[in-house]
């Protein structure tokens, strides 16, 4: 049986494409909007907040800008302005409805900020009409819980509006990036290794840094919420203050890094001193280096780092989908979840 | 045979006492840096980073400042310059020798920023040396490896911190905090039922919104370090997006709220939903109305919401130390972690 999941995964490539297609039209008009911003401020939760983690590291590390995400309670629960001149706001949302996001990004507004929405839920989306722009992926309606082709079409769309703030880019890297999903989907390495080697374990550590953290922590949510597995993101750096503890026998690591970024070498040590320390490290990326250190791996996409989180997660994607199947878990409707989360 | 972390978990009134002496004597200076700031940066790593989430949301909901986390490696690994004027940097660290936190405050410098250093390293330190103004915590040495003392003291600094850039509080409210801290000390509530709660269990769910997320995620720190636990920090929002998956009969929810707080009434029924799903929850603070929804309750201090998380987490620290022992690990060092972090 084909889960809905492992057909969305599939549909990705597609997505990225009719995503790109749309999106890239609309590059001076982000230029437009972006003009005079000094500070980006995403707003976002769940897998849209780790598209945002993309955002923040893409938009301070290739276009300059200070970036920073949201605490969506200033706006909703304690109601205070902030003074938010100068300040882009851009708001991700897979189906434009979350009430907290659409009311999050009107007071970031009505605090003086121009608005960006990033959302598959089309132009009549609650979230598309509130904002100056609206960015709408085309990724066509997914119905299986664990969001994938939004996230990476989210992350595509992150990669336009860091176009339209004069990133120091190639925009034709972008337009590579749905042929290296393909080929990631058909060859994403020993995915059966790794299910074996989680598939016993009450938790793994998922560890990334710089632009390779949003996909660790998007790792770490779908590993949640299909695997129910204690699955904890983090930077490489923050887990060695403190929850390195965690990492033992029972706790693999998962590594993920962009082959040719300059967090790899840090990566690979990582991956080093967790085997030397008697734990599997299970490896996403990073080329030969980071297969080599770790105990199995799964590829990575043959991107420049700023797109590879487009392809880095899809591995991920696979791995989870297949660990839930083995684990007796329906992949497509997790318990205690649905498809659109309302929070206050 | 009492250890040092239990000790010192004992001296944070007197730590509070000295520390609050010594910096409410520099709120003017901190006026005076904080002048023209339109946007607060903080730069920290583990504990110094949840005591920065404090700082934030503080800042935010009662200084008026839109306030972010800093990327350190934008500065250390991209080594990318961006536009920091009108930019407040404040670096946190207990040792002040962190070289990867030293070196950050130093970027934001050379990006324009005025700069803000807190740490229990002294005048001497190199953070110290490094930023316009030092906030220095006074909480002599700590030797046990999970921080404490330096903790809490370092939320009274940020508390000073607040009151320089005009915070709408009263300044006798945070001399208060040593006396609830000192009764919540000697009355933490039922420590003995949650350790037996979380005693065989692989993981929990530690939550709690605005303020009091950071004590969230300094106590699920605390239980991974100390207590090698699957312990996961979220907000009660991300918890709804995604997490709540993994809360069953063997992961057990550990639910922080102050009790006069805008985000009690959503603590509650989030307590309400765990156990009505068949799981555990354990609450720290939100009154009566908090301990009545959940399974056992800690105690929270008798200090108004802005003030509280330098109470709320010492129940929690109290938890570590009896969980630990019981688990046969020695508090004060864990395997794998040093007393001072460095990373690059």
């Amino acid at each position: 049986m084909t889960t809905m999941m492992r057909s969305e995964i599939a549909e990705q490539p597609a997505a990225l494409r009719a995503t790109l297609d749309s999106l890239l039209s609309q590059v001076d008009e982000v230029r437009a909007i972006g003009e005079r911003t000094r500070q980006l401020l995403f707003i976002a939760r769940g897998t849209s907040d780790n598209a945002a983690v993309y955002g923040r590291y893409l938009v301070e590390s290739h276009a300059g800008r200070l970036s920073a995400l949201a605490a969506p309670s200033i706006a909703t629960t304690y109601k205070r302005r902030l003074d938010l001149d100068g300040v882009l706001a851009v708001a991700i949302s897979q189906s434009g409805r979350t009430e907290e996001i659409v009311e999050t990004l009107t007071w970031a507004k009505d605090c003086g900020a121009r608005t960006v929405g990033i959302t598959n839920g089309g132009a009549g989306s609650p979230l598309a009409q509130a904002a100056d722009v609206a960015l709408c992926t085309v990724a066509g309606e997914e119905k299986a819980v664990p969001a994938t082709k939004t996230y990476t079409t989210q992350l595509a769309a992150l990669a336009v509006l860091a176009l339209g703030l004069g990133a120091d880019v190639d925009v034709d890297e972008l337009r590579r990036v749905p042929d290296a999903v393909e080929k990631l989907i058909a060859e994403p390495g020993d995915v059966a290794a790794v299910v074996e080697g989680l598939l016993d374990k009450p938790g793994v550590v998922v560890s990334g840094r710089g632009l390779a953290f949003s996909t660790a922590l998007e790792t770490a949510l779908k590993l949640k919420e299909a695997c129910y597995l204690h699955a904890m993101g983090l930077s490489y750096a923050d887990l060695l203050h403190g929850p390195i503890a965690v990492v033992d026998a029972d706790t693999p690591a998962l590594l993920v890094a962009a082959e040719n970024s300059p967090t790899l070498a840090g990566t690979v040590a990582l991956a080093e001193r967790v085997v030397s320390a008697g734990a599997a490290a299970y490896t996403i990326g990073g080329g030969d280096a980071l297969a080599r250190a770790g105990t199995a791996a799964l590829n990575g996409p043959e991107l420049p780092e700023w797109v590879a989180p487009m392809g880095l997660i899809v591995p991920a994607q696979l791995l989870t989908e297949a660990l839930a199947r083995r684990l007796g878990i329906d992949p497509d409707a997790p318990r205690g979840l649905n498809k659109v989360t309302q929070t206050d």
